[in-house]
């Protein structure tokens, strides 16, 4: 099995402009900040980044235009799961051409009620077409937004069938019994929390440490969680993130985020959504910006 | 309001070659048996036609190899709903400048939880950057795949505001209180029941017919059932289209209804399926092509 990625990832929040294109230059920027306050590395196309909302053809420009800004793709893990296989295929080539550490593979999202042979089938015949030995797989589980996802038999499967290729999972099924029974029954496989919450629990059972939407605003916090698990403070450091989950509880969480960026950065560019997602109503937006842990990040960074 | 499409249309199967690419040639033919045999007209790129396992150039190259076919675009009601609303914005633009009678759009549907007003931005951007006098959309309700679904409150803002071109939807719901509200809230507005079980109730409310899988393979019957559902056999004849439903209780529809259609013509490129989606068990098989309705349809075509 090879060696999976580890540390933590932000999925990241994708910028739009007026007319609901990728603002690119915002989108650099929250990169190079994201990687130097504390990320270990990106997830860019994640559901967090909207990525679903976003053509083909828009993430292939965008992923050259991160490439272009010199950003490090080594370190990133490309969302590259569609629907439609084709689209997984041609998003994972593309990745892996320029230098992509991992890709986070969602299972196809559509149809309902398949069985863990047909979602089998729809990543293996992804692995073979693309056919690169630099191919690395993360298997995406988020049932609460994809409702298909990996089983522990269909893990298990795509290990043996891809034991190089198919090298971690992220496990953002919310259900902190899922992600133990994932852990416990792959050592050694690159299990990431899909949120910082269960990042001490998962590296204590020896996961990979986490991709969480939370990285976009409180990165440093959780690197120092992942620098320090293993330190008398770590309970204390995890108990401390919370309070910035607790904040957007009860709210479209990426809207969310976006609100605090923009808060942060004084840049109302930063509140727009694509459909279909809306933004927070003022009585939300005033909420959120008035709970202490908002209001300790938004003067942090004024 | 415009005048909407009526009767019976089926969401055409979509026959795949040994390498998952749209097998066009079968298709086509399908495509001109249905139109011959008791179809109104037809829905290609429906969730039967495993549409969403489709990329949005193949679904463009499938359009216009219809279109050179000679079939009858204006007889179609397109399905064009995609996740990411630029691709829902090619495929009806593409449809509309091929003479589609209409197009059959799904809300987005990764994101879940979205509200009503995040459904509207989405349908509403497509509409105007399509900005094209002879779109006729037909929204698509079926919760049980997409998850995201129109309300009625919904469904009233979007007739509001688009009046001319919002004219229909298919409800696809399974839920028959859900059909009959939409029904009474909007009289004169094109509902097609997703299922041809309600067809008769669905046209003694006014609706406009049914957009049905069960139409790829009993379309004389259906039709037979739009044509007489004034008269005094009506409820018998919708009585007697049952038998078929139930013979695929229990089994993934799309690949029940590729068998049926493989095994009537003695053709098993039939059986194939695109993943997600994964052949039926051959215990499966036998028992559906041993039910008594499957056995005198496929002995019909003999």
């Amino acid at each position: 099995m090879a060696q999976p990625m580890h540390g933590v990832y932000a999925p990241v929040l994708t910028p739009v402009r007026p007319d609901l294109s990728p603002d690119v230059d915002r989108w650099i920027a929250h990169c190079r900040w994201l990687l130097e306050n504390g990320c270990d590395g990106l997830a860019p196309f994640g559901t967090t980044s909207e990525a679903n909302s976003f053509s083909v053809d828009e993430r292939i420009e965008m992923m050259e235009q991160l490439v272009a800004a010199g950003l490090p793709t080594s370190k990133m893990i490309v969302g590259v799961g569609c629907s439609a296989f084709p689209d997984t295929v041609r998003l994972t080539r593309h990745a892996v051409e320029n230098g992509a550490g991992g890709v986070l593979m969602l299972p196809p999202f559509y149809y309902k009620g398949v069985s863990d042979e047909g979602i089998f089938r729809a990543v293996a015949e992804s692995i073979e077409r693309v056919g690169d030995d630099r191919l690395q797989v993360y298997l995406y589980h988020i049932p609460p937004m994809a409702v298909t996802g990996f089983s522990l038999r269909l893990i298990e499967r795509l290990i043996n069938a891809y034991p190089d290729t198919v090298v971690g999972i992220k496990d953002s099924s919310g259900d902190l019994n899922n992600l133990q029974a994932t852990l416990d029954a792959f050592p050694g496989f690159g299990t990431f929390a899909g949120t910082e919450k269960f990042l001490l629990q998962t590296l204590r059972s020896g996961g990979a440490g986490t991709i969480t939407a939370m990285a976009n605003v409180i990165p440093a916090e959780i690197g120092n969680l992942y620098a320090k698990w293993q330190s008398h403070e770590a309970d204390e450091i995890q108990g401390s993130l919370n309070a910035m989950r607790e904040a957007t509880a009860g709210m479209q969480p990426i809207c969310a985020l976006k609100e605090i960026v923009a808060a942060w950065l004084n840049d109302p560019e930063w509140r727009r959504v694509r459909p279909p997602l809306a933004t927070l109503s003022t009585e939300k937006v005033e909420a959120l910006l008035a709970n202490p842990a908002v209001r300790a990040r938004v003067a942090q960074s004024a």
